[in-house]
């Protein structure tokens, strides 16, 4: 069959994604301390005024800034400076008319003061009186109240990631549990009569399941929860019962191996057999992938991944991962990948109609990145660890002339 | 003190570093599935060879590749297959002169064979006879035994990040424990005597401690292990206990807060009492994040944050996370930042010979992306959830002019 009967990449995620979207996403209620990199369940609203009082921003002298003005180096404004108000102390007092108050960064602002004089624009010329050499302006040197976040207002929307700057603006305004959704869990199925687990020792004609150990980290590390489910020979009813078995436990099944033609056709049948609407696509225009296989049962997505470990790689980050990202509730992964900008080392063809995938190992000069093409066979694990990124050859393109500026997606 | 009396953060980060390198980071032994993004702490060398045998990369025909050269549509070479080989099983006969045999993909070839012919470069003729059309080179469609590891070759360096990847290389060939490096142990201690817990209700003048909850996220994120000491008020005792204490079973020590001038010293008083080196900065050449301390007692290294989350930022970036990396063992983080090119949306001014870091919002257009600069107080907690990165003015330069290209380091 040819490349253009296959779908692109993007059109088979849009379909998985289709037959999924009726999926209501689970939540549990947890501490904020507990949420470092979970996703958001819920549109956070502030519950108070940050700050919460009005606070310097630096260390000086606490005024009304009308005391202040015109004030300069030749005409000074004489200030008595009555009080002194420490950090994490409610003044008692109000400034009075060409008063002032020592005060702390961070301290509140004390009634009938509106701005801060810095220490450095005042001089001390007896012991309860300054000269100011510089006017400030009302609000000068001040976090007014609110002025962070206002009572009511949303500070973390629905769908985000939860970095440690969301996790501390959230304390910041007192919230202590919040609602996030649930880890999806991925169950994962290695299948072949040659595949034996890689705490094994090798044997003639056997290889070690190597897909499973770098799925199970690749789903954890987006933030999934990674069951493996084992290995099984490449028999239907064996294949049929492990996928059954899976989908009663899991929000998504990941198959890799099967990697003869007629294992591949097993699996397919396997995935209709089971349930509607089965498999969505079975091949795709994309290489290294071409043989992947998607599917839905129920509202559950379920994928058959090459056996080449690179192959698994790219299909990981083009359809499981955005299909994971549903999953996980995410709605906003402005820049899901690291990328820079290189060119390229030498021309490298491609066929036209189809997404290529070249691994690269990247150079740094002065002049800036290279991005030297790895060409090997796709069966080879050593590719696995060799390269820094890929750059993508888009299906309308028939192939890159060297020094052509590419984007290198970046592991 | 103007400026150009501070080092730059390059300069103070090295300071530190040159200051623990005598320290002999502890390892420990884990299996593989136990090891996902920590660092190997040996070289790895390959136990045996990968494959252990020459394997067919597609489905076809085991032959020798001499019977097949000259072969065309008009002339082909005609075979007899008298034998099949499954994926995982080992052949136990011969192919002898014209002879083939039917083979999977990743099964083993078997001896007299040195090429496969794929199915479609030949055409069954009759029950066991097919006419191949095209030759065969010798190793084609073949990884040979050992093509991706050599029995004895380096696999994984010391130092490395174990990625999925890695760890799938490592079960390839059948590694099952490897060393790693123990997680450092980072101890965060808020200072202040405005700063309550997250959990307790706002009082007016205190304000709730956000710095834990972020420099514990980051911690955990770079591969550290954060213990939250919790709150102490500046007071020369208190402080120093707890220092003390954390510094008994810490690698290394984070202090936020003492914002006000009379604390910062006091914490760097404190150090400096405590132990040799002590102190070996006190305020940096950099905005925002001028104000922070570093230093090192015996070879653990102590950082005194500024109290302005969005300074925390900056400094955990700079300089505490490459600190906590030597820490980690990490050897080799080519590209540890996301980073994109923009262009900027106006004028920003800045001083010579000072690092200015502008938090900057990315718009994405059709003609590429535009970094516009996040203007905010410094003391803004709301600054640390708006914009996507930070744009670095080096300290040779006195601003960026509008339209100019810039690298904004993606959070």
């Amino acid at each position: 069959m040819l490349d253009k009967d296959y779908l692109l990449p993007i059109d088979a995620l849009n379909l998985i994604i289709n037959n999924v979207t009726k999926k209501v996403l689970r939540v549990e209620v947890l501490k904020i301390e507990e949420c470092y990199n979970r996703i958001l369940a819920e549109d956070i609203y502030s519950p108070e005024y940050l700050p919460a009082f009005s606070r310097s921003t630096v260390d000086g002298y606490a005024v009304s800034s009308e005391d202040t003005y015109g004030a300069s180096e030749s005409a000074p404004a004489y200030l008595t400076v009555k009080y002194d108000i420490p950090m994490g102390v409610v003044p008692d007092f109000k400034i009075g008319k060409l008063e002032a108050s020592t005060i702390a960064t961070g301290a509140m602002l004390p009634d009938g003061a509106d701005a801060v004089v810095m220490l450095e624009n005042a001089q001390i010329v007896s012991n309860n009186m300054i000269e100011v050499i510089k006017p400030v302006a009302s609000g000068e040197n001040v976090i007014q109240k609110g002025e962070d976040f206002k009572k009511g207002e949303l500070i973390v929307k629905k769908g985000s990631k939860l970095r440690a700057q969301e996790i501390g603006a959230l304390g910041a305004v007192g919230i202590t549990n919040i609602k996030v959704y649930k880890k999806p869990v991925v169950s994962i199925i290695s299948t072949g009569d040659e595949i034996i687990p890689h705490y094994l020792p090798a044997t003639p004609g056997k290889i070690r399941d190597i897909n499973s150990l770098t799925l199970a980290g690749f789903v954890q590390d987006s933030g999934g929860i990674a069951v493996k489910e084992g290995i099984v020979i490449d028999d239907y009813k064996m294949i049929r019962n492990i996928i059954e078995k899976a989908l009663m436990s899991s929000d998504m099944v990941l198959i890799s191996g099967g990697t003869s033609a007629g294992t591949k056709d097993m699996v397919s049948q396997i995935i209709n057999d089971i349930g509607k609407p089965g498999v969505l696509f079975h091949g795709l225009s994309l290489k290294p992938g071409k043989p992947m296989i998607g599917g839905v049962i129920d509202i559950i997505p379920i994928f058959g991944l090459p056996g080449h470990p690179v192959a698994v790689v790219i299909c990981f980050d083009l359809i499981v991962k955005p299909v994971l990202n549903f999953l996980l509730g995410v709605q906003n992964d402005r820049f899901p990948n690291k990328t820079i900008i290189a060119k390229i080392a030498k021309n490298v063809a491609s066929t036209a109609g189809r997404e290529d995938h070249i691994r690269v190992f990247i150079e740094e000069r002065d002049t800036g990145f290279i991005a030297h093409p790895i060409l090997g066979k796709s069966g080879l694990v050593s590719l696995l660890l060799k390269g820094d990124g890929t750059v993508v050859i888009p299906p309308h393109k028939t192939g890159l002339d060297a020094g052509e500026e590419v984007e290198v997606r970046v592991y």
